[in-house]
């Protein structure tokens, strides 16, 4: 797992250098994705929680970095370059436990890892100025990194919330 | 809000000193719910989150203080006296802006705070040693405890997790 995601780096920072020396290939930085899992991330604060039904059937809690949380909770606009959000998702299922116990069917859980188990936007307003100013990532639960064609949905999905600098989530208090 | 909470403390204070001077009522323990927010507790980890469809129809975030996570990712049973572990609600909402987005109906996302917006699990093997070693607590969006009459009915429900140290969320990883 390692060692592939140093070579994604790799092909990466390739890929960086060759659109450094092949001048007027233009979007370079839109080729480049965030291909590592920030580290800690799941030790980060809590911004909000939410479900989202139909294929991807999940439940989600996002996270943010401290730089991110700030920003949050100041209600500062665009976040500052060093921001990481997380968003981490479960499968979604009931729990039969809790149903049991409550007497009614109520109770939905978080399940296993789901296909994308993780998504981050890192935010560096010139790394990734062409996307906005954040890096994208998504991870399955093996930890490898969505391959260029999946992540090049990204950007466009985030572009029509753009007056909240591309992020969907809002601070739940 | 604050004079509440002192005044309710007062309350609890004054109770507890009158069991404690008039031996043989029993059970003076059993009716000490915890009645103040603990500190910090927006700023703990993430446990885990869930959704309560029926009467309730929330989404929430389990979150823990330090001594809490540690236990949970040891997965070390009962949980020490000092953990916290805590429940935050949100009313469960559509999306319509992330609808719009998608295309379709599928995004529910975290509303104004429920009814009992907070509830709390304070470990304390021998003041709460009448309720599994857990004191309970439940607050409102403006920060009441529940009364007496609610908060009894915290037990009796944790009861059947007995096996778990009475704690319905398990760590989601």
């Amino acid at each position: 797992m390692r060692r592939t995601t140093l070579l994604l780096l790799g092909a990466a920072f390739a890929a960086g250098a060759i659109a450094y020396l092949t001048p007027g290939t233009g979007h370079a930085d839109q080729e480049i994705y965030v291909t590592q899992i920030p580290d800690g991330y799941r030790d980060w604060k809590l911004v909000s929680v939410a479900h989202e039904a139909g294929n991807l059937n999940d439940i989600r809690a996002i996270l943010a970095n401290d730089i991110a949380i700030k920003a949050y909770r100041e209600k500062k606009l665009p976040f500052p370059d060093g921001a990481i959000i997380a968003r981490i998702a479960w499968k979604y299922v009931p729990s039969e436990e809790n149903n049991k116990i409550f007497g009614r069917d109520q109770s939905f859980v978080a399940g296993d890892p789901p296909e994308w188990y993780l998504q981050f936007m890192v935010k560096d307003s010139k790394k990734y100025a062409a996307t906005g100013g954040w890096g994208y990532a998504q991870f399955g639960p093996d930890e490898k990194p969505a391959d260029a064609k999946k992540m090049a949905t990204c950007y466009p999905c985030h572009e029509p919330i753009k007056a909240r600098d591309f992020v969907f989530t809002r601070y739940a208090p």
